[in-house]
């Protein structure tokens, strides 16, 4: 059964650089890029706060895929900034400056079309937030969480009662690592299962994604690229194509989850192609489709042994 | 055409320190890794320096596989030793202390049996060696070559050459960016192959391998496993797989390189699950065979976009 998609974290305003360029007054956050890629696939509903310095037109290509901006409220004082610098190694961001501004004080209360969303994603965001949407959500059907090493460190009890609580988690090998206080990571991903959700999928960067599940591990590679320009995004962007592709389909069946995993990875492919949202706010379905099938090509050997 | 294999590369005795255990006087070196994961496919002919000190009867495993080991020279002198250490991260070993004993002075000269190997294997030993060996090899096939920093920093020049004459070149993922001086992994096998070569094999240790031809990428998981005990001589025993199904094969279409960098990684995931050769020395090919067919569960997903 699809349905819409519910999408809860932080819209920002980043300045990025990298070893290709630089850009200051970049439309960022976990919410925003989730909301980009899923709205290639499926109705989604964005929860998020922005300041008073927000460029609202600039989202206007959200709203023109069907996404829902309506709970995308503006508050008093400054959006959400981040400043960050990449490397040659662009799996890697090192943060210079982060400033919460009005995100410190988001705490998000749910309109009636947000509380009917049968799938939701809590994005990167604070667990006891999480775990306010959750509460507000009548009867979901999937729900995914995302999260990063500040939560694990800070706040690991609250992160484990929201982990506990939704259908799968998505987070970067480091992080299930650390979660899991466990360097193995097929053992990490186990441990994770056995406090609860159905599924982990776990981001690997440039190494592409798994997916554990009980009996049940699905490898993906990354798109080989000869120019990524910005990594900004890509795990949102990931996580936006894979949960828009359920929504779109409603189907939760393994078989779908790799598929889905797989547009995930086609999308954040895309996402690493240009600074910000550049790449997504021109991408179109037919050209996501297309790389999906590129995947297919770049993955596929015989199954008999010869 | 299949047909015999000749490798030309190290013997050694390790010492090999992870977290899981250490050991002393272990079998170790290239060439002793690539010939007991090739014997399992074709046959293999071995041509490698020892010093007195060396335990020939540990190695009569890999002569009742068919290995040819008449190019197992003895010299006066105590055999090559390596000290290494891993810690959690496995991808990375350190060096505690090398010593090439015998290995100083090895010049291989190859008999009319070796000599006449249309499948060659150039271990990672000094590309003027390598250079010293194609020499010798009276019509070959298909030939490939590893490598690494030492002598991508040290020998350039003779690598180069030694490259623009082999069929394929497989190396790890850090040497590749080093050797083309490229940070971009697609345009650093881009680059190497413009010098050459019909194919690259990149070696991602627990994220895979990928493939590079003209037109060609293929992405290949590495296979996840709970328990990783000593991931040393795991990139030759991918290649001694690779190059050992190959060679029994005869077929050098891309599909058939695809099977073969399976049938490698396959290989390389059992080498890791023991200390030194103590997994592929009970290693039957259907154990293989088996674990190929897991890589194709782990790995497909359905072509229709749905």
């Amino acid at each position: 059964m699809s349905g819409d998609l519910l999408v809860v974290g932080s819209v920002a305003i980043d300045a990025v650089e990298t070893p290709f360029g630089r850009e200051d007054e970049a439309l960022g956050g976990s919410a925003l890029y989730f909301t980009a890629a899923a709205s290639l696939f499926a109705p989604v509903r964005l929860v998020a706060v922005v300041g008073e310095d927000f460029p609202t037109e600039r989202v206007a290509f959200l709203a023109e895929r069907g996404a829902d901006l309506s709970g995308l409220v503006r508050a008093e004082g400054r959006t959400f900034r981040w400043k960050g610098r990449y490397g040659f190694d662009l799996n890697e961001a090192h943060t210079l400056e982060t400033h919460l501004n009005v995100f410190e004080g988001f705490s998000p209360e749910l309109a009636p079309a947000h509380r009917a969303c049968p799938y939701v994603f809590l994005a990167n965001i604070d667990p006891d937030l999480q775990q306010r949407v959750l509460d507000q959500v009548e009867d979901p059907r999937f729900v995914a969480l995302d999260t990063m090493n500040f939560w694990i460190e800070g706040k690991r009890r609250s992160l484990l009662d929201a982990i506990a609580r939704v259908d799968m988690v998505v987070l970067n090998e480091a992080e299930a690592r650390m979660l899991a206080e466990e360097p193995n990571l097929v053992r990490a991903a186990q441990k994770i299962l056995s406090w609860g959700p159905n599924g982990v999928v776990v981001k690997r960067g440039e190494y592409g994604a798994m997916y554990f599940a009980d009996g049940h591990v699905f490898a993906a590679p990354a798109f080989p690229l000869e120019e990524v320009f910005d990594p900004t995004g890509a795990g949102d962007t990931f996580a936006g194509g894979m949960m828009g592709y359920l929504a779109s389909t409603g189907n939760l069946e393994p078989d779908n989850i790799r598929r889905a995993i797989v547009f995930g990875s086609a999308m954040a492919s895309f996402n690493v192609e240009d600074f910000s949202f550049r790449r997504l706010e021109r991408l179109t379905y037919d050209e996501v489709a297309s790389r999906y099938r590129q995947f297919k090509t770049l993955t596929e050997f015989e199954a008999e042994v010869g």
